[in-house]
């Protein structure tokens, strides 16, 4: 990868707005915008004004007006990718976006690949690569926690732990190493207890950031919870209670198809992806018993399950005696077997239609069942609760760090284990060039994550999901 | 319309990218900002920070970062509206985008009305109002007539002009009606020839100006172009002949209707709208007069028509002799008939097909014909410039002022009227009070455009056409 010509990019969202700003990196950015570029109050060069100031002006093509636009200098090594960048903001036309590109694409600028910008500001030492791989997912974050979670690791929270660990390491490994070229006179530079004493607060640490990908990964992803439950028991106006507006579907003919299998809500903060299933009504009918097994292919795919059922029904007087409570629990304890671990909410909606008695019914015969009433909003907030008691969130509140990224959940997974090595051989009394040669691959996995080892296809990979013109 | 208030918007289109601007205007912008503003390298407050520069830094939300940004300062009334002006360019996410403007908006901002920037800046006599309505016209341009004459209006080309006109007028309004004050003593201020002389200048202008109107508004509107054929003839692949790509369904199969009833094209920087029809052959059959009597409409509706045939079938000796001729003879005589006035573009598609002898023939029989091969790509280009002929861009070319605002029309109509008005009166020597009334509508015609008359309605009017954030 050669990085030093010049590429430019539209900024901003395509389409139309009031302004869109186009971005140039590279030596010769300020130089080659200068040459279009007529200011409406200075005889000065764009290349004599100072770095982080604004000029209002024309660009010029053929000697026309193209636009008139406020042109934004920043000079090297002041800038986002610590080359010359210049920033043009025009009105948002896409004709006149397409004008200005050309006209440089014409002069001097290549187009930009997708996160090239980033890719340069880390090969300009502005960045490590986990704060630019940060800046992708706090672009593509929308909720509090994912951004919360990429603002941390882009302002470098989780990269400088692991380089400050990665630079005491470093240290012991030179020493061992030294130790080496002395081998004869079996000198110990490298201070064992010391190096123990390292190895078992790395071991730590790193053990600490690998279970949190579990809660990142939630953080990132969203949280699947499969709903199950018969047509009709109030699986639509639920989510809308949850979600506090009219947006799904909400019918009173049972089997009512909604409009969409997933829908997302964002509750404190976190993505939940409801899952919609048919229900697990025992059945002989072939169809109902396919229905029955994609819904528990759904519990599977899910990591809560919401059980629904519609109270009046199941303790209406009319029904044959306790009939529609036995297959209630028959079905909840099917769930049970079936997915021992998986945290299940048992929730009884429309109570408010039942009266004292059967309020009482209903809380002895079912155990920890979550009262509802989607109607009139009745438990909307404990279960909102339930629900984020159910992920451990406690790391994303007391803002540890938390690792989002499977890149680097995978290098922390082969540093950890080399770090055993290491630990198990000094255990073992290994000799010095042995342990080296360990601690040397935990180095190398720990500088994969922060950047300092790379190889082009890695940043390739990483840098093609960017956006164009970051 | 109070305009001593703080406005926000996103000023750059909506969606996720690299960067989003968000810009804020008001007396107070800077200081409301700078409450949330932590700057990564000056002490000092964004108040004593120069006007046009840039500042990176943090937007803190409850003493989180909410995001790094960079904040653009501009001071009153160095600024668009001319009021203080900062935009704070921010990672491109539509979560962060909202946050930020949420912050602001709970401290001291409103969120913007469509165009309220550009309407501070007229109130504010940075823009006059037909210079303010060329900021819409530029952000919608979607082609190199329609953003020159844009960005022409824009700079003043046009209501400088009139500016110019209104003054001379007004001065001799000022004279005559100073004359009224001395009327007994029957002086005249105002030289009668001069003002003659000015008022037959002034309705060249209009006229001019005026006239400009119907190639502005086909620079605006694009030029709409029935094509009469047969199913077959080649429409399709005349349109990408035309378009010089593939993107219209082509198709053997007579009568394959093509994916839209309207294609538009930009030849030669205009934008030309080309509408399909059923073609006229001389039917009995109702359902078929019924497409004749579209067809018809259709040709209405257009300023140009262009009538395609296939050469080769009319001219294939197998044919009974001549009918073929006949019939198309006859077609294009039905569609002179209806419309003499409308211009007709007659090509003969296919005519790669044909023979030396056929094609003196062809040219023998119909007068004008237009050869062309939609496959071979044959006359082509000369079709384009025959298309290009037909409107009159000679004005555009020569960069001379071009009218495309039906508002501006109108007030012009009007002047031109009033204008009319006083020279018959001069004629017949009315006397100066009478004059001086006409004259002042004149004028009042005059300001409508530049804005020095408006209404809260008219304005109302206006920039709720614009986007918001501009």
């Amino acid at each position: 990868m050669i990085h030093n010509d010049n590429i430019i990019a539209l900024a901003t969202p395509s389409g139309a707005g009031a302004i869109s700003v186009i971005r140039i990196s590279g030596k010769d950015a300020i130089e080659i915008v200068d040459g279009f570029f007529k200011s409406v109050k200075s005889q000065k060069s764009l290349r004599d004004q100072k770095t982080h100031t604004i000029h209002l002006g024309h660009i010029l093509k053929e000697g026309k007006t193209l636009d008139e636009v406020l042109v934004s200098i920043f000079k090297d090594p002041q800038s986002y990718t610590g080359e010359n960048v210049v920033e043009i903001s025009c009105h948002g036309s896409p004709y006149i976006q397409q004008e200005i590109i050309q006209l440089f694409l014409r002069n001097g600028c290549r187009i930009a690949n997708p996160g090239e910008f980033t890719l340069r500001a880390f090969l300009n030492g502005k960045l490590d690569l986990s704060q630019a791989e940060a800046v992708a997912d706090l672009i593509a974050s929308d909720n509090e926690a994912s951004h919360q979670v990429a603002i941390q690791q882009m302002r470098g929270g989780f990269s400088n732990e692991i380089k400050a660990l990665r630079d005491e390491l470093l240290n012991f490994a030179s020493l061992i190493e030294l130790e080496l070229d002395f081998a004869e006179e079996d000198v110990e530079f490298a201070n064992r207890d010391q190096f123990k004493d390292l190895i078992e607060r790395i071991t730590k640490v790193l053990k600490h950031l690998i279970d949190s990908f579990a809660v990142g990964n939630v953080i990132k992803n969203g949280i699947p919870v499969a709903i199950v439950g018969e047509p009709n028991v109030g699986k639509s106006t639920l989510l809308n209670a949850l979600l506090n507006e009219e947006k799904a579907i909400v019918s009173d003919i049972a089997g009512t198809t909604r409009d969409a299998i997933e829908d997302e809500l964002i509750i404190g903060g976190i993505s939940f992806r409801f899952i919609d299933t048919a229900g697990i009504r025992d059945t002989k009918d072939v169809v109902e018993s396919i229905g029955i097994k994609k819904t528990f292919e759904k519990i599977d795919q899910s990591q809560v399950v919401i059980y629904l059922f519609e109270a009046p029904l199941v303790l209406r007087t009319a029904s044959p005696k306790g009939k529609q409570m036995l297959n209630l629990k028959n079905e909840i304890q099917r769930i049970k077997n079936k997915h021992p671990q998986k945290p299940l909410i048992i929730i009884a909606n429309k109570i408010d239609k039942l009266d004292d008695i059967q309020l009482a019914k209903l809380n002895t015969e079912i155990p920890k069942v979550h009262l509802l009433s989607a109607k009139t909003g009745y438990g909307v907030e404990q279960l909102t609760s339930s629900l984020l008691n159910l992920i451990n969130i406690g790391a994303l509140r007391n803002n540890e760090t938390i690792i989002t990224n499977s890149r680097h959940y995978d290098a922390l997974l082969k540093a950890l284990e080399e770090i055993q090595k290491v630990k198990q051989g000094m255990d073992e009394n290994l000799s010095g060039d042995l342990l080296a040669i360990d601690i040397r691959q935990a180095l190398y996995h720990f500088g994969e994550i922060t950047g300092e080892i790379t190889s082009d296809d890695l940043l390739g990979n990483i840098f093609a999901n960017f956006c164009i013109g970051k």
